[in-house]
Parts: C-alpha cells; sequence; structure tokens
C-alpha cells in the first residue's frame, strides 16, 4: 500500500467516526451518484459521503481539507451543466446534502419557511401549500432538486416573471466554510445592512465557495385565482408587444408569459400527437398566466380584456383561455412537452440565454438568417420564458443530416454563431442553467476580464487551497 | 518640504492632469464634502476629487493606488453612518461622483434605465415618469442622494414592501476596482447565472470594495390607481394580523404598511399641531397603501373591503381613507415628520431594526419593559416599516431628564439592551442605514465570527492595499 492509498483509508475512517460507516459508500453502484441525470459526465468518487447534519457537514469539510481532498457538493443531481457529479479521478469526495432534508420551521406571520438543503424543492412547495402559502419557485425537476442544488445554480423556472429565480426567494443561509466554519446566516429578515451581501455571493456559486446546508426562503400568499391562456402572434415583435401590455394591463398578476415558435411545437404535434394544440400552425404562441388576489370572476375579467384589447389592437390573432384547470395544466404540459419533443427528434444544441427584451425580436432575426445562410435547412426550436428575457435557443440539423455528424463537427462553429450574437446583443451565455464544466471555457473567453478577475480573487479568499468543486466555474 | 507633502504634490498633479485642475479641490470651504448632513463626522481631505466619466475614475484611482492613497467614494453625501466623508487626517482623497450625473438610456420594452452613480434620485424617478413607467425607490433624501450612493448602501425606503430595496432594483453596474480596472457589468438582464454574484457584493459595500460608476435599474409599470389609509390598532398583535389580511386581500397590491406609536404621532402633534390627525390618541396607527392596476373604482371597492373585514374582525377599531391625492400626502406628510418631531423635540437615541414580522410584538413589549425598568419615564419613538420587519426603535429621556446627559451616560447601556434584544430575537443592527463608521465596532461584536472573517478575506482579496474608503465597515 503506498502513502496515498495510506492516506486516503484514513481519511476515509475519519469520515465514518463522523458520519458513521453507514453513510461512507465506497464500493457497489455509486452511479446514482457519480452519473450526471443528462448521462454526459461520469466520474468516480473516493467516496460518496452523506452527512445528517450541519456539524457533521463541518466534520467532513475540516477532515477533507486537513488532507487536501476535493469536495464535491451534490443535491438532487439533477443540474444540467456537469457541476454536481465527481470528476474521474477517484479522488474527490462526493458530498451529498441528501439526508439532510429536513423542513425545519415555517413561520407564516413572518411569509418564511426554514428547510435544510437536502430538502427536495417539490416537499417545500407543499409545505408552503399546507400552511395556505405559496413557494413559488417551479421547475421540471421539483420533484428531485435540492433546496441546497436550487440556490447553488439560483435556479429560474416558470414564475420568474412575477417572483424571481432562486436567489429573489432566499432570505438566509446557514453554509459551512472551505475550512470547516459554520455560517449560522439563517434569518428571516427583508432588510439586513449588515455587512457584505454573503448570502448572494454563495447562491449561484455552484458549490465553489462554501457548502450550503439551510436556507431561509420567501413564502407568498396564494392567488385567489389562476388564469391561463395560449395566443397567437405574427411575430416576436408581436409577442414582445403584447407582453408590455400584459404588464401594463395586468401589472404584478402577471405571472408567466412564455413563447413557443412553430417548429417547436411542430415537434411536439409530431411526438405526442395526442396532445391538443389549440392554436395550431401559428408563427408564435405566447401562453399567459394570471395570478389574481381577488377571485375567478375578476381574474377572467381583467384576462379577457387583455386579449380582447390585443385582438383589437392586432397585437394576436386569435387567443384560447383555459376553461378548467385541467385545460391550463394541458396548455402549460404543451409547453413542458418542448424538450421531451426535442430529444425524440434527435440530438440538438442547447442555448440557454438572456437578452434585454427589446432586443429578442431583432437577435432572432439576425442569428435565424445567419444560420440560416451558412447551414441551409437548419432548424431552430426556440422557446422560453420571454417575460424574463430567457430562451431556450436550441438549433436541430437540418431534416436531411444526420444528427450526429452535424453536431460532431458543427457545434463549435454553431455555438460561435449564437454566442457572439448574445454577447454583441448584450445578452448571457446561461441564463438559468449555470456554468459548471460545461461552459467554463466559454466564460473564460467572454466574461468581462476584471468581472473574471474579482471572481478569481473571491474564490482564492474563501478556499485558499481550492478544494470546493474544483475546476467549476472558474 | 518633506517627502509627503512632495508626494501629495505629486498625486495632486497627476490628478489635475486626469480630470482637470478645476475638478480638484484644495482650498476654501469644502465642508460640502468633508461634513455629513447630520454634522457629527468632520473630515479634512487631501483633496475633493470630481472626475467627469468613468475612465476618469480609474485614472484617479491608479493614480491613488500608485501613491497608497486611500480614497472616499461619496455621492449626495445624505449618509447616516458616517461612510461617505473623509477621516480627519488630511491624507484621503474624497472621490465625488456628481459630475457623473446623466441618464444615459431608458429602454421602455426592456423596463430597464441606465444611469451614472452620481445621477440624483429624483432625476431617475422624473426620467422613468417621463416615460410612462415607475422607479419605486423613494425615500426622504430623494432630492439629493444619487443612484451610487443608494446602492452603495443598498436603501430601503417606503416602498421595499412591494419592489424591494435598492439591490432588488438593479440589475447590473458598471465599477472601477481598487487596482483601477473597469468592471463593465451593465446588463439589463433579468437572469444571468455566468459566475459569481458581484452586482450584489458590491451593492451595500459602502464603497469598500469598488467604486461605483453607473447602474441599470429596473423600472416597473405604473399603477394606475393608488390608495392610502389610516387605521388604528389597539396593539401590536393587531397591526401583525391586519399587515397578514393585507398580505391576502390585496396580494401584490399592498405597497405600503407603516406603523406609527402613540407617541410619536403625540410628538408629531407638538411639534407639528397644524398638521392634521385623523385619528389622534390611538395606541397604533397604521399607513396602508394599496396600488392598483385597474383604476381607481377597483381599487376603492377593494380597500373598503379589507377595512371592513378588519373592523369587523375587531382587528381596527377605526380607519380614515384619503378621499384625494392632498389627504394621501397629508397621511404620508404625518409618517415623514415623525423624524422632524423628534428633532425638535431634542437628542435621542436612533435604532435601526430589523426582525422577523412575528416576533415584532413580543420584542416590542419585552424590550420596552425592560427600558422602561431600568429608566423609569424613558420614553419611545416607535415608528416604521412593519411590512418589511424594520423598525426606527428610537429612545428618548424620560420627560423631566436632561436630554444631553442621559445620552451622554446611558447611550451605550441603551444600544446594549436593545441590540441584545433584537440579536436575540433573529434581527439585524442596521435594517436600510448601513454600518460605516457608526456601527463598525458594534458589526465586529454581533456578526457571526464564520461571516466577519469571510466578509475580511473578500475585502482583502478585492482591496488589497485596503484604500477603498477604510475603516468603513469592517
Amino acid at each position: 500500500m503506498n502513502g496515498r492509498a495510506a492516506m486516503a483509508r484514513a481519511l476515509l475512517d475519519t469520515l465514518r467516526r463522523h458520519v458513521g460507516a453507514a453513510h461512507v459508500l465506497t464500493e457497489g453502484d455509486l452511479s446514482a451518484w457519480e452519473l450526471d441525470w443528462r448521462k454526459r459526465w461520469r466520474g468516480k468518487a473516493l467516496a460518496v459521503v452523506r452527512p445528517g447534519s450541519t456539524d457533521e457537514v463541518a466534520a467532513v469539510v475540516r477532515a477533507c481539507a486537513a488532507h487536501g481532498t476535493p469536495i464535491v457538493p451534490q443535491g438532487g443531481n439533477t443540474g444540467l451543466v456537469g457541476a454536481g457529479v465527481p470528476d474521474g479521478s477517484g479522488t474527490q469526495v462526493l458530498l451529498s446534502l441528501s439526508r439532510m432534508n429536513r423542513v425545519r420551521e415555517i413561520d407564516r406571520a413572518n411569509l418564511t419557511l426554514t428547510a435544510e438543503a437536502g430538502c427536495v424543492l417539490q416537499t417545500v412547495q407543499q409545505a408552503a401549500e399546507d400552511a395556505g402559502l405559496l413557494f413559488p419557485l417551479s421547475l421540471a425537476a421539483e420533484g428531485s432538486c435540492t433546496v441546497g442544488g436550487t440556490l447553488a445554480t439560483n435556479a429560474g423556472g416558470t414564475q420568474v416573471l412575477r417572483y424571481g429565480n432562486a436567489r429573489a426567494l432566499c432570505l438566509g443561509l446557514e453554509a459551512v466554510t472551505a475550512n470547516g466554519d459554520v455560517w449560522h446566516g439563517l434569518a428571516g429578515l427583508r432588510k439586513d445592512n449588515t455587512g457584505y451581501d454573503l448570502r448572494d455571493l454563495l447562491i449561484g456559486s455552484e458549490g465553489t465557495l462554501a457548502i450550503l446546508t439551510a436556507a431561509t426562503l420567501t413564502l407568498h400568499p396564494r392567488p385567489a385565482a389562476t388564469m391561463t391562456a395560449l395566443a397567437a402572434c405574427a411575430s416576436l415583435e408581436a409577442c414582445v408587444a403584447l407582453l408590455a401590455a400584459a404588464q401594463q394591463q395586468l401589472g404584478p398578476g402577471l405571472t408567466g408569459f412564455e413563447v413557443m415558435n412553430a417548429f417547436s411545437l411542430a415537434l411536439v404535434a409530431r411526438h405526442f400527437p395526442r396532445l391538443h394544440q389549440p392554436l395550431p400552425n401559428v408563427p408564435w404562441t405566447v401562453l399567459v398566466e394570471l395570478s389574481d388576489s381577488e377571485g375567478e370572476a375578476h381574474a377572467r375579467g381583467r384576462f379577457e380584456a387583455l386579449l380582447a384589447d390585443a385582438l383589437e389592437a392586432g397585437t394576436i390573432g386569435d387567443a384560447a383561455v383555459a376553461e378548467s384547470v385541467a385545460q391550463s395544466r394541458a396548455m402549460w404540459h404543451l409547453r413542458e412537452s418542448i424538450p421531451l419533443a426535442q430529444s425524440e427528434e434527435g440530438l440538438n444544441i442547447k442555448h440557454d440565454i438572456s437578452l434585454p427584451v427589446s432586443r429578442i425580436p431583432a437577435f432572432c432575426a439576425a442569428t435565424g438568417a445567419a444560420l440560416a445562410a451558412r447551414w441551409p435547412g437548419v432548424r431552430l426550436v426556440n422557446f422560453g420564458h420571454l417575460g424574463d428575457g430567457n430562451l431556450h435557443y436550441n438549433v436541430q440539423a437540418p431534416a436531411a443530416a444526420d444528427a450526429a455528424a452535424f453536431l460532431g463537427s458543427e457545434e463549435p462553429a454553431v455555438n460561435k454563431l449564437v454566442f457572439d450574437a448574445v454577447v454583441a446583443n448584450g445578452g448571457s451565455i446561461s441564463a438559468e442553467h449555470g456554468i459548471g464544466e460545461l461552459k467554463r471555457d466559454e466564460l473564460a473567453l467572454r466574461k468581462d476580464p476584471t468581472a473574471l478577475a474579482m471572481m478569481r480573487a473571491v474564490k482564492r479568499a474563501l478556499d485558499p487551497q481550492g478544494l470546493l468543486n474544483p475546476g467549476r466555474v472558474l
């Protein structure tokens, strides 16, 4: 046994003492932790360690720090950018927060809920609902993603337009630093100007600056009624005009504004033909959602006024208002089926971008034309959260082409064309998915150099040994 | 001439070359920059330097960094904690952003406005209004405080309940780092997960991590109608119950919820007897504001329903609804006259605290009793933004006592009693005013030690020479 192996064994013994032998996994099939759910990254951990408390997390971090052993924190393992699985070296500890899954407290009068990092998002949503309140963060992975993961990645989802992303829904954090100290920063305060904003610094840092162990989240009153509609627009310009009208007429009642281009819904029609499409074959379909604090009748009146005005102004050509919860769900289901339909259709090149809303029509026109000129027949699956300026702008190979071959040879050039246009328009190359491993090199190329230098300085300051999720983000 | 003086002269020559001799002030009455507006801190600057552009700010910072000369950035000089004036040494450069006062751009479709750091808040409000939109940040100093200053201190004000504080209204920053590099981080993006959240790290850092030169701010649709009322509550518990009802019934339409105890309005009655008090002599007066996206009639209906329900439930004993804009202004004027009435009454000990809303009644009962037990006859001016959990909890000497003598001997003990109770209840000792010089020692004593260590590490990382606003915050 060489020195390195002896060191590793000593560390594992220490970890077993801290968290119990049953929670230090080194054998058997560990792919639940070592393989990301898109099956794009497969690593090999020194061990999967599952602490059951904040003090145990701190003890694990201190032991790893003493051994110079890197740590990869993981929540529900539903990330999209390869930030939550170990590398292939077999030298990293995979620290799973999944046993820390309790809702610690609900404070109804303060509209806050405190949950541990491994608590599943749906559990938080349900706990809020049981208290007669709303936790609005909602995204496809909510049945398995965790509080810690959604905060570490600053997750977005479908309610950002009204309630903000994960960052906007967090008031306080508990976290373990790179040297194993615990920051007791849980707080249900809406105002606190006592020093630097460490909370927002750690949120979105993808486990590279500290390990989140718990958070105090903001709850909202439940709306009394929700209305959903699909509307047909002839152009993206018309979608932007409808958005402005909806913001003006519905104010903060506007809680959803999603767009889908014709091709994205055509893919849904092809692969999920049983899903009813109320407005078939229109250039752009908008999903609008209103949440109303008064009630059904009032909500319907406002909603129908918005749509009638838009019809009269020619902003929309047609509209279908959901008449039941089932119809509303079916409309959202259409929207949410686009990524699945894309998978059925075959490989594609995904971009999770954001732009100022005002620039989206011109960006799409110019970028679509540039892509078509260079790759005739290329198809765009263009959909997303227009209200947030966030598009999932995905490029599918021409129908006649071999998708795998197209991706193999053209992906870098496609990415360059799209990202160049995004940056030229003041946009972001990662709106809600993060950087992780997937976009680290792209970030180094494209981020403002002063910002990069500041980020690196912060990383060195808070994790001088570079042991927290190394190689991710920076 | 000694070496130090020669060095200083060389620096001043360099600064004059960069910004023009007219904008490097070293003589005459500089108290507009050297004395804070509360007249609590008077410093002496090496020079007041007034750059006219971001590049000039960067040049000034590089020159100062090369000479090891500290820089104190200043906006409108309306801060409350002594963070914006130089110390008395005559060795610090006071960097005034006041010449950088332009609104650079309004993007109506994107609901954003980009302004320079020295732009006065009221100018931003007016520019938004001229575009048919709303910039909701509003506070007493809005006629002279600046964009840079409100962001550097993460200012709060009267609209936080609905729109958030300054941090929540900023999407992007332009800033000059401690070594004189420019971070071009202006962006009108509502979603951007490309690395660490430097924006929120700099916001609220009181000029100690970088110098803000411009910001992209979020605008909102203007409400169609606003309603204001005063309501009488028998207790703070009743105020909290009214808040919960208002949040449930008005949803995001609730834009103001201020409380005032009987003594604070009694002071207003004594010193401003001509101000009409619609609900005299009640234990607690609540100011409620509704902003409605539909119109006057609809707003009135909702508002009166809320108040009628609360009357029936016994939550409030009486209410007065403003019937005109003038009456609404008069109600806000009552609230805003409290600090002035306090000044007229004499010296007092101010606390800008926040607590979980749920704990406020018990905190006030216990702390009020403890103060009264130790200092019989002590009077509490207790008012503030209950909806945000933020109280201005001010302690006035007993009526018979000499206020100056009372403060001179008792202020530390009063502060200790109040802050101990705040911390024990999970609160903050500075909700919206910041730390600056005033509360730096208190922060060092009371902040979580891990948080303090992280803040110090971040400060060292981003300002290794310690030249940016030294001695403030940390």
